[in-house]
């Protein structure tokens, strides 16, 4: 797979014997970072139910570009033995005595948030994942920094390359009936991811036809094209790639810039009143201001470390802006939910087994030509007896 | 005065013999770009009022610190015999047939605006200074692209250090009635500058108290924190200075940090909702991020071509926003004017004559330690027949 290269700055947490509140369930992860680690099946740790809690028997989980970038130590700092994955999908199984948000057999999905404060003015407001007494607490590779995350409390937390989880029912998201499980899963990292920004600058409320433009044409832009063509909106595909034009006007744009084509740039000059930009990979935001309308907003959304260098004059004299988002809150990701089941929007998946994960981040590190949501079968994934334990 | 420097590109544009449809009048300017070049008087041409125009006797007009960017041909491309001055205030004294909006004998003013294309997206909701046409008209150092100025086309437009102006009515602004004109003047770009992009902001609807951070403690950061305290919010003044600190909790601030100290910038981590930039010279903004609440956006104002280094990912992990803002459209002009009348805001001017301008510009472009605006008295100019024509 990908090879790991940041080798030093990585922290060593090994799994302790569960406790008498913890049960053991599979899961597929990272043992430590080094040189040729590869996935591996192994046991971890989860919490019993508690009153508030709610147990998830896992069905699918989606493979995220941020997996890979958390799980190679890209930033830095990640916690192993890791499991990835906070795209997970499945049915309930049991609820504690407290819980009313959700009953046993329901379909449910968990995303990239697993636990916030609650309390402060962002969470509040339904947007947990801006929690601002200490950040949000994330599914996988993360403290369990607010409490409500059961089991020992010294321990990181695993995301969905596993066999089930069990959250507060605040953070269990409830999913559409007629959603398949399998392509519901890559909503809730990448669906959200899209849906959210939407929201927050305007596009949802049905008033106003804008012109929306996308950034990369990969499994997020794809995700994105579809939403905002299914709004009504006018949707421009931005790539680096004239080999995407015909892929992403099959998936609902309207128009594609070669955005390393000076003609293609200028002929979609001040057209956008939005601007998502999904780039993960190094490059400069201020490439694409000239895109965008007066007023208009470019949204960086892409985990990507070094600075863009920005003149504030064309930020002034039309007044643009360059913002940032990340996910989405719990109630908007039900939302979203919602809108993909009415307009049947959904990701274009290929399922694949836990041993395929390595395979699957060599091509996410590469280039994801198809603009495909890989996605764990984790049920027959677990009849694998090969790659068990 | 300030010297100046860029002596390679700018444009020579003599002033041609009066038209028919032309007046002369007087005006202080620069006559070319060159060392030592200082302020002279000369007759300039003016437009005789046609059916939709305004004439203007000019009382006052003030001295922006965009005046000496632009006059010592800081950016480049700048047309001379130049006339700055954006902040006109006078009273009427002819209007043309069609004219509605005011009457001879009425005060008024004049901003940075003089002309738009009237049609677009942008004038048509009220933000003429955003034209899409092909941007606005400014009110000296421009070419008249619209055609609402009337007398020869071919000119460059003269700003206010001048006895009179003719503009379409639109363009004039109502000023209200207890408004002292030469406090008034500076509003029209000081003013406008602050209180356009509060309210873009959402810091005039008056259902939320918010925190304000007003960068730089000049002539538009008092008049920011003025504003911004007379609306009822928090305001955080930041400055390099620990001097201003006395004045800027005297104009209103709640409390101020010292952008240089660590500690005092930490004391107001994450506080503020909105921060508006006034800095106009070498900066790089990213360093205010963090005194940025969730969800908050920094709007640079002032005139500087250096790019900043941001990176996305503190946009991403909190919603954070940068963007520009230029002054304001006419309506929001007249609507500041209300605001600060009723609110009694008015900036601290200090009054000139004419031959007083160049000591003005050195005052300027060193450092403006009292956060005074300087205005011209135009009539009693007119009577030094020292520095008339």
């Amino acid at each position: 797979m990908a090879e790991m290269k940041n080798l030093e700055n990585w922290k060593d947490m090994p799994i302790p014997a569960p406790r008498d509140d913890e049960y053991q369930d599979i899961a597929w992860g990272l043992k430590k970072c080094a040189a040729g680690q590869k996935f591996e099946p192994f046991l971890i740790n989860r919490a019993k139910v508690g009153e508030m809690d709610v147990k998830v028997d896992m069905h699918y989980c989606g493979i995220c570009h941020t997996d890979v970038h958390i799980g190679l130590n890209h930033l830095g700092g990640s916690m192993y033995p890791m499991v990835p994955g906070h795209e997970l999908a499945g049915v309930v199984t049991e609820v504690g005595a407290k819980v009313t948000k959700v009953k046993v057999g329901d379909k449910v999905g968990i995303g990239c948030l697993c636990d916030a404060c609650m309390d402060c003015g962002a969470c509040k407001c339904g947007d947990e994942q801006y929690c601002e007494k200490g950040g949000w607490c994330h599914i996988y590779n993360d403290t369990k920094k607010y409490g409500h995350i059961g089991g020992n409390p010294d321990t990181q937390t695993f995301g969905g390359y596993s066999g089930s989880h069990v959250l507060h029912e605040h953070f269990i998201i409830k999913m559409p009936e007629n959603l398949p499980l399998e392509q519901a899963a890559p909503l809730l990292c990448a669906g959200i991811t899209m849906y959210d920004p939407m929201k927050h600058w305007g596009a949802t409320k049905g008033d106003k036809k804008m012109c929306i433009g996308i950034i990369g044409v990969g499994g997020l832009g794809t995700m994105g094209i579809k939403m905002a063509a299914a709004m009504g909106h006018r949707v421009v595909a931005i790539s680096q790639s004239p080999t995407k034009e015909a892929m992403a006007k099959e998936k609902g744009a309207t128009a594609f810039v070669v955005s390393t084509d000076a003609a293609s740039m200028k002929a979609e000059e001040a057209k956008c009143d939005l601007i998502l930009n999904t780039v993960a990979a190094p490059h400069q935001a201020a490439h694409y201001l000239s895109l965008l309308a007066q007023g208009g907003t470019l949204v960086q959304l892409g985990v990507f470390a070094e600075p863009h260098q920005i003149s504030q004059m064309p930020l002034i004299v039309q007044r643009k802006a360059v913002a940032g988002s990340l996910i989405g809150g719990i109630a908007n990701t039900e939302e979203m939910l919602e809108f993909c089941s009415k307009h049947n929007i959904l990701p274009d998946c290929q399922t694949v087994e836990a041993n395929q994960i390595d395979w699957v981040w060599e091509q996410l590190s590469t280039s994801n030509k198809d603009g495909l949501r890989y996605v764990i079968d984790i049920k027959k994934s677990r009849e694998n007896k090969d790659f068990t334990v």
